[in-house]
């Protein structure tokens, strides 16, 4: 535990930023969710700042107000690390792949390939899907969680057979002898269950890390929980307060306990929306100057957290004494204790928004020591091992964050100074993975 | 017609050659079936040629004898092509993908990004699969011609459909306004067949050439030739002698018109496996040499090709006047009639068979103008619109056919002295392609 560090990540998607109006930010190009050069950039800046891996969430399907903001998906998860594989060196790539819609052989067969091109930097996110628009562009139904959870099982364990079914030293490709695969070590898995099979084997070697890294997200149901400890060596969570996030890191450390794994073996990682800037004030105006309107929209759902009805017309006033005197957090929202704090801390309404008071992750707003105060906190509580970063702005943002933040970190002492290793798994802290799947051990 | 020249493609493969001993070969880096950058060197060099596209086969079941020789397959057609596009500027790829195995979304989604990563440049070639080791490897039986075709029809449409369902101008992107997309422009197409369906959108824009190129493959059964005349604009053939090619090529572009379509929209491509040599002779034992005894393996058939009987003491003697005076073409292999020819020319059986007398494609052996010879011959007969190359090693043999081939085909004047444009559709002489698919015309 001594040596223990905070491991970053950054999140990759549609090539502007994580708030609404981010694609119309003066030094954003508007055209960038079709530009791979743009996520290449962002890579390389992530990996200037020994990040560990970028994560590319994926819900495939058009589900935004498309007039007014952007598409909130990278174009393909797969396609764009393949390319951005070519143009780094360090960092990893952790993709969100479903397990419900994809093919377990496609799905072993593309990471794998993405692990051999970048050299052992390829992780899977499996996750299942319950969202009937991406379930309708497969012209399928939602399947209930029972069902999704049974595919779920049965493509991890297909996927890392097909992984391992290509053993460490099969590969002689002797020139002078004429042998090119021990065919013992090269043999078909014959794995099937009630949704999908395979025969295999998966003509493709092992990487320089073995195989690709098995992640899973999402909130802690029984049945994710379950999943995770099994199979998964990262673990991307949802939460908002610091001692949810404790709570749910000892749950999925249990689960691979329970599953008969090493529980440092499971990384879990926390979500960070981030606005660099000068002061808190100059970051809470751009976040309002990029948020479209979706802060404001959220004030009677702000003070219901607080229980403080709060009208239009003071949407810039702090709160009263008086209102502050009856102000509590609601039970049942993790987000209202934030809520709260930032009231008695005197922000007005407004401010409290754009701080991200109902948002979908903690946000952090101004210098590089608020950022870099909360992840120290969170990490040195046992909360997290590390986080997704989710820049407000990706084309200045995540610079900001590597030039702002990430040095206060290493001189905190809680970050390393370089990567470990050139391996997504080097770079975990967790072992090597060869032969058959961690399931049947 | 007047301005029609030769339309050249590379096969990408395994990353040796087209010969089962390629992987011993002294020049050859025996690890290049897992190196990217062996294909990447390859796609470079076919530039360099000015060839319109290259070409990849995708069977991903281990068939081959594996201990003895190299698998011959490329690691994932769409994730090399996506590393290989930001390494090259105005090569095509036109990659195989099953119509059988695959989901419409997942292949429209993966075509259209790599035809935005590289600019126009990306080809689909829709094939059906009857193989059943790949069968078994997405765990389903192989399903009758009849039943396979209706699914591929359905999945072309849908792909299409998806391809187009991002319209030509309905990317706004106008930062000051803040419209991004045009609603009406982005429809989904709620298509669905017997096998597959789709609602889309697919939200993704239109490439530089609008959509990706569809491709197909194969021998000339009344079902392909029906597919290709609906929706494909390239034709990969599977043909021997140069009459049969004509004949073919002249059905293709029947049943482009039986649809509806202009027949100069659909370019027919023949197969020539090249082994470029200073002499035909040392162009015969360089083949001969990396066979594998694939070659000697097949004297009894090639004696039952010229009605000749052939014994192992004889291989290296040429026929007798008494033999050549029995020896005819059988009928139903249109290879015999190259034997027969090869006979007549005093070549020994061995030699014969190095020469590919029983390959699967057309093999030219030897300096530049036997295959500039060749192709010439076959393109201005009408009997094709091009080839698809396979050298015997591709570390040299790509190269070497650039530097000796490429130049005579340009003093001959059928071929062009450089790109025509950056996309695949412009080289290849097809018509941009926007909103919906062909086949609804």
């Amino acid at each position: 535990m001594a040596d223990r560090k905070i491991i970053l990540s950054a999140v990759l998607g549609d090539g502007y930023g994580s708030l609404p109006f981010a694609w119309r930010a003066p030094q954003v190009d508007p055209g960038n969710y079709a530009n791979i050069d743009a996520n290449i950039r962002y890579a390389q800046a992530a990996e200037r700042g020994g990040f560990a891996f970028v994560f590319t969430p994926d819900v495939p399907a058009v589900r935004s107000d498309v007039e007014r903001s952007s598409i909130p998906n990278i174009m393909d998860p797969l396609m764009e690390a393949a390319a951005i594989s070519q143009a780094t060196t360090n960092i990893g790539f952790v993709l969100t792949g479903s397990t419900t819609f994809q093919e377990p052989f496609n799905t072993a067969r593309q990471f794998k390939v993405l692990d051999i091109m970048s050299h052992g930097r390829a992780g899977w996110n499996a996750v299942t899907t319950s969202d009937p628009m991406v379930a309708a562009n497969y012209g399928k139904p939602v399947a209930d969680r029972g069902e999704r959870y049974q595919r779920a099982h049965e493509s991890v364990q297909i996927v890392q057979s097909l992984w391992g079914s290509w053993e460490k030293d099969a590969w002689i490709k002797d020139q002078a002898t004429g042998r090119f695969i021990d065919p013992a070590k090269l043999q078909p898995i014959n794995l099937g269950g009630q949704h999908v099979a395979s025969r295999g084997p998966l003509p493709l070697p092992p990487s320089e890390q073995g195989q690709p890294v098995v992640f899973t997200a999402g909130g802690p149901s029984p049945h994710l929980l379950e999943f995770a400890g099994r199979y998964a060596s990262g673990f991307l969570a949802e939460v908002w307060e610091i001692e949810e996030a404790r709570a749910q890191r000892d749950a999925v450390r249990k689960a691979a306990e329970d599953a008969g794994r090493n529980p440092d073996h499971i990384k879990f990682f926390t979500g960070l929306v981030t606005t660099v800037a000068p002061t808190v004030r100059e970051g809470l105006d751009r976040r309002m100057a990029l948020s479209g309107g979706v802060f404001d929209a959220r004030l009677p759902h702000l003070g219901a957290m607080l229980g403080v009805p709060l009208r239009p017309q003071d949407i810039d006033i702090p709160l009263t004494p008086e209102q502050l005197s009856v102000a509590h957090a609601a039970p049942g929202d993790p987000r209202s204790g934030i809520a709260l704090r930032l009231a008695q801390a005197g922000w007005s309404p407004r401010d409290m928004l754009a701080h991200g008071a109902i948002d979908f992750h903690p946000v952090t707003v101004g210098p590089g020591h608020v950022h870099a105060d909360h992840m120290q906190e969170w990490f040195e509580a046992g909360a997290t091992d590390g986080f997704w970063i989710m820049p407000d702005v990706w084309e200045d943002g995540l610079d900001a964050f590597v030039d702002e933040v990430v040095p206060l970190l290493r001189e905190r002492g809680v970050y390393p100074d370089d990567y470990v290793g050139s391996t997504l798994r080097e770079n975990l802290g967790i072992p090597e993975q060869y032969g058959i799947g961690g399931w049947l051990k």
